[in-house]
């Protein structure tokens, strides 16, 4: 039987399977270095307002602290849940006094200080990852100044830009999501020890000084409130969600582009998966799972949504599904960021099919309509003109004038002239490039 | 490194993140016995459509079998996936004839017939479970065949009826998910088994054999439908999705008969938890998180829904993320299922508390307003006394007619007169209880 | 001020904003027809128990219903739903005994009653947009006997298959949408008239009657559970979920195939949109329209799931939500079917494309390995041969043994071989073609 | 037939379907003044470049921009889209010079930076609602400094707060949602004119004095992700979802408040529904229309993420759908969040009901335990005895120390000692009041 904090001496046992059923020690074990440090903090933060004289706990907790770390120590037993497994621990080591961590403390707030702690690391930690996928988009545009393709619209070919425009156009969108996982961090930045099972304590708390043992920038404002609230997570939720949607876009343009038909990217041996019959394919294994993995990763921000949905004030035991949630997102995105990294890094791109294929002289009827509205003509004459001349459909007169332009544009010169901030010619991209690194400094 | 059956010797060896990455092992050992059996199946039908000399391959397959169900042999190792494991640990049994089991056979026809057999069971299982809870419904019913309450519209006291009235809506709502799961594994029994990679094979199979031998009772009609559907397991989640809202609905209303205020039950020790503080308290734990469960079903479909959004055919390998959504959700309705039917049969209900609260004389306005339209109103007038009366906003003239109508009119008569079929007296609800034995037979 | 049935006298009207927010009218009145026809039968039923004398109230329903079908009668006005405009356009025409429509009913079960008939008739015109589909689909079959392309996995040419075969992998997945439309139908095929608000009703209904001049198969079981149960619109939006996750893959071929990189497909002017920049362009809109809006019709399911989260029973406002979720989604895969049909029947395939594509020998390995196996080789073996073969890996004397045997295996070789049932060759196909044909009967 | 601005002359025209499936102007005519203000802005960056003479142009768009704000000019039409429109009624104001609007600039910018000037607008439009509804909760706390009421956990009486407390929990959500809107909104503001199609232009473009003329802070870093991306629409449905959340837990307990159970809340007449069978009783609609509208934002979330799961680069149709999920989820949130502060203003609270159900001596069992701590008793025996002394399970020898503990532990004790920051005592509340105070400010 689960060993329970709550077991009251003149109850029957739970029924084991009511036991199973609402034990977390498995799932909240990774909560376990920042329970142990919320424990210490609230200890030392009622030792200096003269409530305990903690230090033994202090010491013990230090040194718990340490072995995990260490992995001297490891999260396991038969206890309820990680707070209950400290506890004990801590029993095994200073005797009933461990009890007095319960001062003016309920599991309530612990639980949500915790997590709060951890949902601080799990953004620091997909910031970096964030950065490493940045990294490699950027050294891959690097390496290829020149080269030109396709871009598309509608998965329709449509005007030629440079190879390392469309790879930082992937890089922007992770750049959000760098500022994203700043914004979340900065939301879950908030103390929420003391606010007790629900209503604060009746002893001289300072919840001030716990935050700042902590590291925390700011603290509840109302103990309700900080019991009840899981918006920090649901904001975690939602930029992991929308960085999956990100990675899930790259992913289809690293599928498209390593098929047969597209042909731009060959995958390196080490990132995809192939066949002992056909060992000359290379599968987009890993941009596929990172597709798919999108969905599971919106799956678990609707399922802290609808958790939420309706639920009264203050704790109620639901929130316990918050954590899953979370941790299986963090798991996913951190998964896909570090292998997309290794896979783009090492891929490599076929130059040659990209510029034939930007050969398409479809590619600049924007330019010759452009040319045409140069040499006067009102912009929807242009733009017939310019279709015309792409089915054959001038007349001799226009034709006269028309030729020459068309002559003079070429993919090259359509690049060239997009040199305003942010479009796709090269002089353009090389300020562009310029903004990206300082971006990752 | 992980084992893969396609690694090549041509190739560099793939990056450990990318084989931890995509290696699916620890996820699919449950599918190890039907794996097994469909590997055994196919086997068969080769060896009498004289393919191979499959009998020492059968023989080894059926030692496996055994095994594992005996618990001797357990999934383990460094293989990619369960499909990887079962060859090899058949290779070290029979050597490299093992590699025939691939003959007219592709991991994409295999995963996905082991996965249709999976939910075959799994929604056998679940129609087990939900037969449990509605027979734990049922006997609350049955000991209860008096006892009344206030039916809510609104959250708000509207007119009485039996509880065991309400209990059976719950019931029938579960019936509903009983057919459901029927219809699931009747979607999920088709067998896939020769739809190779997507294209079928060159041996001369016989798919309909292979789905005898399996006790499929259908067959698939073109291999790249085969092995691209995955509807039955969308089909599984919405059922199971549906399943966690009912339960979420009953959860919701154990939660607030449970509470001080409403006051109609009385969770047993075994089944609630409790505070060596307040020991009188019990919390419905179990309630609370299975309603906060419904919201993590939900997310599995939203996340296979979202996976399958605009994949082309055939297989891609986001379809791996199929499995764990699915076993997700089945573990998750299993449990929740099993712990309701147990919290609701050990559960007391304080029926002195309900008929106190179905005392309130606004739950007979409506009795009062049909009283006086048989009293010769029409009914927007005899509506327009009712109200009155309830506010004490009669004329004395009207009180004169109203007054005997208002005597006449109680909670044991207002019950008595719900009698057609489907209503909340008791007549009505003895023959509803019969049905509702029937519909478990 | 919206109009309302239950405004009391002795009350102070309710705020303007409060009315704007709760009013339907302008989403439900397309349950006009489905509410005549309820009241109607109501009041047949209660005149036929002798209740009330309706005759006069079914004379004028029935010529609201004709007026209603000839457009003569338009539902417009103030009230706050379809059931206070019913009920007022009645006492239009028959003075205060209309209100006798509300003897032993109530809004609570008659809402659920209109929204079933709605559902019913909506599955059967979906159900009839989906032949439409699978019949546009079955003809391009029809028109390619002999057209093959590459069968891809993971979006990599993998083996040769018919582009017959192709279509037909979309058709099989749209007969399942068939079957689930029956299946819904009959879901919702229960009348619930009767339930009254919650309890049933103190008159001598008989909700059999009302069933079966309505037409429905069933009558609900427990009054409590038919005004909660919103099944029947789950399913509903399962069902539309899951048929616009099919379309969403079919449109991902579309948009692909029309594309320049594959150019397996040319879309006819009358079904893309183009430019007069670019008229040889054909952007593939309404493809890419539909396969967005699959988020669209799954969001409506989440809608509807996390409304029924955790509400108690019976009839909560909440409820009222029901319904724009369903006819959204109605609505929107109504057309997707329309348009998708369309297209596909205007647009011309490029056999030559896909047959020249398919001409790559990596797509005949299999084949190759199979006759190694016949040979007498074991699995693993012919497959290794095979895969050196592709690249030029074998030795002189592995050369000789292969050499005459990868002659042999061509396109047409591979395809006429995979000739069992549901396999992509000709035979196979054919076979499939009539299952095709027969299921559309 | 719907105008196009694409219809060139080759072509046949699209059938009525395929244009009645794309076009969009009766739902994004709201952008009109938006697309009108960028038209104008774009024309004049244009005409400081020398590119255009584009004073007429400017005049006629002002004039337009004034008869729309003024109502003397309505969106309406056989326009396929609001751009088309514009361009339309232009054309009819100036003639054919109307088309050189369109001189670097194309539909796929152009909609991106209407709809990025919507959102800003939204944002700030829901930021002034949820300080409407903040100030309705402030008030009220205001208006009951004294008033008390059981907290709750598990939906279960834990600990007495103050009435203040707990309305001012909701407040701090509400914080919460206006920083949120602060910061959507500065996500939003980034000017996208000027990425063109996709590539940008090759006319001198000033894309910055295009953003200044707009109001924008930013201007795009790279044309393809400008048209490409819609993060600020997901993070504004995002901070919809969230905020509809909390509106839902209120909800809810607006929901159990005001029923006979709780008899909290009393709802004002104009913010209720009734009947007129049931005069006194009032329906707490709003609060549940607004619980189930949650669902129906979170819909729209999930279909914008399903949306742009596995896009590519750059523009797409799919993205066309995108407003319609945004403008829903403004339109409900913001009729709920109005309903919801005329509904809170106009309540009354039953504070001697409060009161009464906070006289429960379990809810002190907390401060038996803290004096019993106090006394000397490590923690965990303090629990033990406080939890006996709610059982009358104490020795005569525990009584005879507890009984006087005890006695002096009364409900506004407990209040008073709950003193610290954020706690639940009134004088914490005191300055959590300014604090609030402050930050509507």
């Amino acid at each position: 039987m689960t060993t329970r904090l709550w077991g009251g001496r003149f109850r029957q046992p739970t029924d084991p399977r009511m036991d199973a059923f609402g034990r977390s020690l498995h799932l909240d074990a990774r909560l376990a270095p920042f329970d142990l440090a919320v424990c210490r903090a609230h200890v030392t933060m009622l030792t200096e307002a003269g409530v305990v004289q903690g230090q033994p706990l202090i010491r013990a907790l230090q040194a718990m602290e340490s072995e995990l770390a260490a992995g001297t120590l490891v999260v396991s037993g038969n206890e309820e849940d990680v707070h209950s497994w400290v506890e004990a621990e801590l029993a095994r080591r200073v005797g009933p006094e461990a009890s007095n961590l319960r001062i003016g403390r309920s599991r309530n707030d612990l639980v949500v200080t915790d997590f709060r702690l951890w949902t601080m690391d799990a953004c620091s930690r997909l910031l970096s990852r964030t950065r490493q996928l940045q990294k490699a988009l950027l050294e891959q545009a690097e390496r290829h100044p020149a080269a030109y393709l396709p871009g598309y619209t509608h998965l329709q070919r449509a005007q030629p830009v440079l190879l390392s425009h469309h790879l930082l156009a992937h890089f922007w969108a992770l750049e959000r999501d760098a500022s994203r996982w700043k914004a979340v961090r900065s939301e879950a930045d908030c103390c929420t020890l003391g606010a007790g099972a629900l209503a604060g304590s009746s002893w001289p708390m300072n919840p001030s000084r716990t935050a700042e043992l902590l590291g925390f920038s700011r603290v509840f404002e109302n103990s309700l409130d900080a019991v009840a609230d899981r918006d920090f997570a649901v904001s975690f939720l939602s930029a992991a969600s929308l960085s999956m949607v990100h990675l899930s876009r790259l992913s289809e343009e690293l599928v498209l582009w390593s098929g047969t038909e597209f042909g731009y990217l060959e995958l390196h041996d080490s990132w995809s998966t192939g066949s002992s019959l056909m060992p000359q394919k290379r599968n987009p294994d890993a941009a596929e799972l990172t597709r798919g993995r999108a969905g599971r990763v919106v799956g678990d921000l609707m399922n802290l949504l609808m958790q939420l949905k309706g639920l009264p004030l203050t704790y109620n035991r639901d929130l316990q599904e918050d954590k899953p949630a979370a941790f299986d997102a963090f798991d996913t995105l951190d998964a896909c960021l570090d292998v997309l990294a290794g896979m783009i890094s090492a891929c490599s791109f076929r130059v040659d099919r990209m510029a034939e294929a930007a050969q398409d002289p479809a590619l600049l009827a924007t330019d010759l309509a452009d040319a045409l509205v140069r040499a006067g003509h009102p912009f929807s004459v242009a733009h017939e003109l310019a279709g015309k001349a792409q089915v054959g459909g001038l007349s001799a007169e226009e034709q006269a004038e028309v030729g020459p332009l068309l002559a003079s544009v070429t993919v090259e010169s359509a690049l060239a002239n997009r040199s305003h901030p942010g479009a796709a010619g090269p002089r353009a991209v090389a300020t562009q490039m310029d903004r990206a690194r300082a971006a990752l400094q």
